[in-house]
């Protein structure tokens, strides 16, 4: 019970399923006396709506996010921020044909035993319609560690077999000006296509997404079970649809010799290599933190499945026709989101150190 | 600070560094009145023991647990059980050689940045030694869900590019026949080989671990941030070594189609596949639970690396040949022991839920 | 900073200062599948609404909750209830008179110096405003608590000098018959008599308040640092204007002798005395649990007051007319909420325990 | 369950009861690079240890702490401080007469009935030897606190009824020089001959302890749930025998008016009076923080008391001559010990502040 908050000095807390009155949050230890940008905010949930481009599920929510404290004269204050992001969608519908229903690998059958008593509306809590408010506090932790100088981005890697190459150019601006988020347009637009057909099929396709996060300083992370890849990787698969993590040299580690993987130090502290990721011992050692996330084909599909509804009736279930054919491309921010979240609170944890 | 701790109504504290008095740690919110069996917790801890094969370090540590606390009567008795385990090689040897040199890959560098005073022999308490504690709480957890019908069963499943395949037929009963802890001799004795020859190299080489856990009923993990993959996945990384962890069908989810990927309900609740890995919507839904981790190749190696010291100046560094080649059979029941101590914990959260 | 949660397993977290959009919060861990009376909700916060007699202030605050998330088909699902209470009174009057002054024993001293940046409209985040997120939060634990036997009640015992003694009648159906919430009328009217005494005067005046907590069932409260009356101490003392609590005998036991002050036990296994207030060793013994809490003189009075602005500059403030005389009456709903809050939690922490 | 750690940042776990192999615990967040006086800890044990003096129990504890990890080259190096304190009486007397028995207003009735199985040697988990470890931490927090500038000085203020009054000289000096920790040491031979003659008697007597912190910086504490207040109220009632804690004016100021309660702003800003006992809105002022705890008289009394065991028969249970009559003389060091790591743990929080 009570899973719904994440971070210790900086703490988000979220409510909110799909089809409720609305989503929102509440976000704690927000640092003061900070002029706060919030349509920059709103840029970033954009990037997360539905209906953005032509791959994206085409549901419609207008997804404004509603500010309700801790910001006065445009800064804030050290109060906690509440907000809230207003249902567009909260018509009950007919849902009597998948009440009762469990659809494959979604979350109906463990939220039906675990709760009892079961929000079936478009998934309810289990929605990925909750990581808006994450967009929301993610959005917020970045300006406060773009300030401290530290960037994240995040964009696609790989959607089904293809995949970004090491041959591939990797231009970060890019990012934007593709409908995937893929930092090379070329690959993008076969990535691209690959969604479409997939769609076309009433079917779906699995996707990595790759974070780097530069400018973190030497120190955060607090060993020996609070490393800073374990609180990130935890963040991360936290994720809805999220199946793995690999920090730098991830599972590729394995194949590789010490003396190979092992990343020098140069004159100047940096490594000639960054196999670690950025992260030696749980802490942060000044490069640039990378690690990538596998997400696996969203579970909602056209095509008719078999399935089994909470009496033990043998039933078949259908999607409707608007859903993501492919995760990746709207879980950018949220990927990004989580990443500032937990990465501004190490921040805060890193800070408290007394210098005797 | 204060990262020692993990786990929310079952906590494991740990303390101590590889070369202090002893090591050893707390555990806190153990189910009162269970019978342990101590000399089953011993025989875990025999299980990551220096020396007990000829292709494992070669340090002498006798590893034996002190219970100091908690036990009365040969039960539990709700109260923390403290222990310690002595460490025999305390001597201050002469470590002039090292003490300001940033070993590449260890976190000599992050230690010395963050704290500033840095016990340097062994690597103190970045040494892989503090997971012995985590053994012993583990081996504890372990008995607690034995008796709730959970088990957990962790093996070798590659080393270097030797992988058990899919045809390879897996004994669980293997796993402690060969040093590798591989669940097929055969495959097992190819690991041992390669692993004997890169320690002839002076070199080491990376490894992966899977893991099952059986029998874990419906229910547990809670949803949005604490899901229970999430905090499983928090609870592997922050093993020493460790640089990536995937669940069920991990990263080759990616090239799936969900019309492929979804696993089908049967009759019985259970699913006919479990690509999910036994977790749906951050909540175990019945099926076995699996992962699998990459450990990266062990950092200290015996050849001659360049590297820096604390004031800059280029430095070479050497390893000593008591270092494990492969560090994976050895992190067997460690992995074991972490998921162990997630899994009490989320199922003594699930058992607070009242049912109105 | 992120101080705005509170609970383990049943976690309440507050957003929102006196004069912003709204008020709310997010009450995480709520026992699913329970129906729950919105009415009964409203009617508690009624009780701590401005305005509600002549002896509270007279500030207009209509103080309607509206629920956001977590309630499905009049049930509770497992899910966060996020809820907000919008602030009538949200113009920007002219503070300009109080924006840089300090108001003697409130907190825009401490606010200014730990945030820089200060919400000076009404207090902000310090106000008491707040109170009424825990209000809703504490209704609802209420409920629950009211389903397992648990019946939570708080009334006034003391205003100024005038306390009820041992030879004055408790009717607890009385505390909502007299404006004071006292449970003796006669007694009642003479505070209240004091009360619109000191209004008149321009001033303010303290006053106890005494809960009892019924049914509470043997083994709540978790040794050795969350003693069950370490908890509710933390959660009464976190309530503004509170400056003591005292558990059973309190303060009294000081000049009592052991042989006096130990409950001796009856057959049943109840006390014949409950000088230790139901708790003993920091777990619930089965008898009722009661304690008393302080609350000083309201800070804001209509006299003026010398002080100083952040500048160092002399000043004069004076308050409003509608402050409260006293601030008891309002608070007996908020004692209860936060009793309710640390109950519900401890019960449900100590539900997790396995019985081997 | 697992309620054994207190703090956030500086992290205190302790285990063990009174007639185990050990008491100890691990101290986690220790800021790193810190020259500890280990004799002064030791010093700080001796003031809480048994037969220190005439009017304290006669039970002998030799109480020498042992550091098993943590502390390098003199110096803390960041990671946590394990340590432990042998028990020396760990012979497992007849305890026949005692073990099924419940003695009046002590914890066996509710360890019993919570845990199933219960260490009834001496108390158990419940005992106050327990407060043994937390006095190693505290004077360790003390020490860095003491280098920030900040110092906690408690005393007794009370015996029975008698007490220091507002013309008593007090004389921080004196502290140590009576065996009764009183700082007058007229008032304080008064209290120690009420001691003896309640010994005489084979009784108990309660008594308060005053504490006073001096040097805290503005703003520490973190509205709304952690106040500074509720956070160190809640480290005081956790300590044995604590029945009330009270604030500044505490219970006093119930009787008040707003106008002579406030405290008045200087031109320094200090305040000209300090009711608000340097906390202000849950957040320190700057002023001296103080605050008076209320201890019950001992439960264990040498007088025969009826009582039952746990078959429901009646019986009849005594005290051996070894308790102490009146517990405050060997708490003092236990209430400086709690505030102490309350008030470094909150320093630390709010080091992490980012000014913006």
């Amino acid at each position: 019970m009570a899973g719904s908050s994440i971070g210790q000095l900086f703490r988000v807390t979220t409510f909110g399923e799909s089809h409720g009155v609305a989503i929102g949050g509440v976000i704690d230890g927000v640092p003061s006396d900070f002029e706060l940008d919030l349509n920059e905010v709103q840029k970033e949930l954009d990037r997360r709506k539905p209906g953005q481009s032509a791959i994206v599920t085409q549901r419609k929510e207008s997804d404004k996010v509603q500010f309700l404290s801790g910001i006065f004269e445009g800064k804030t204050t050290g109060a906690p921020i509440g907000f809230m992001i207003p249902n567009d969608d909260q018509r009950s519908g007919d849902y009597s044909h998948i009440k009762d229903s469990f659809r494959p690998s979604h979350a109906d059958f463990t939220y039906e035993v675990k709760y009892g008593h079961r929000d079936y509306r478009g998934g309810g809590r289990s929605s990925a319609r909750e990581t808006a408010s994450r967009v929301v506090a993610g959005a917020i932790a970045k300006q406060l560690l773009s300030k401290l100088g530290i960037s994240i981005v995040a964009y696609v890697d790989q959607v089904g077999s293809i995949k970004l190459s090491d041959k591939d150019i990797i231009n970060f601006e890019m990012i934007e000006e593709n409908p995937v988020r893929c930092p090379n347009n070329e690959v993008a637009s076969k990535m691209e296509e690959l969604i479409r057909e997939v769609r076309k099929d009433g079917d779906t396709i699995g996707g990595c997404i790759k974070c780097e996060i530069i400018g973190v300083p030497v120190g955060l992370g607090e060993p020996v079970f609070d490393r800073l890849n374990a609180e990130l990787g935890k963040a991360i698969l936290s994720i809805n649809a999220v199946k793995a993590v690999e920090f730098g040299s991830g599972f590729s580690s394995v194949e590789m010799r010490g003396s190979e993987h092992n990343d020098s130090f140069l004159k100047d502290k940096s490594t000639s290599t960054n196999y670690s990721g950025g992260i030696q011992g749980g802490i942060s050692n000044g490069m640039p933190i990378n690690f990538r996330v596998a997400f696996k084909p969203v579970a909602t599909i056209v095509q008719d499945q078999d399935s089994i509804d909470k009496f033990g009736n043998e039933v078949t279930v259908s999607g409707k026709g608007r859903h993501d054919p492919c995760v990746v491309p709207r879980a950018v921010p949220i990927v990004e989101a989580m990443s500032a979240i937990t990465i501004l609170d190490y921040y805060l944890i890193n800070r408290s150190r007394v210098n005797y």
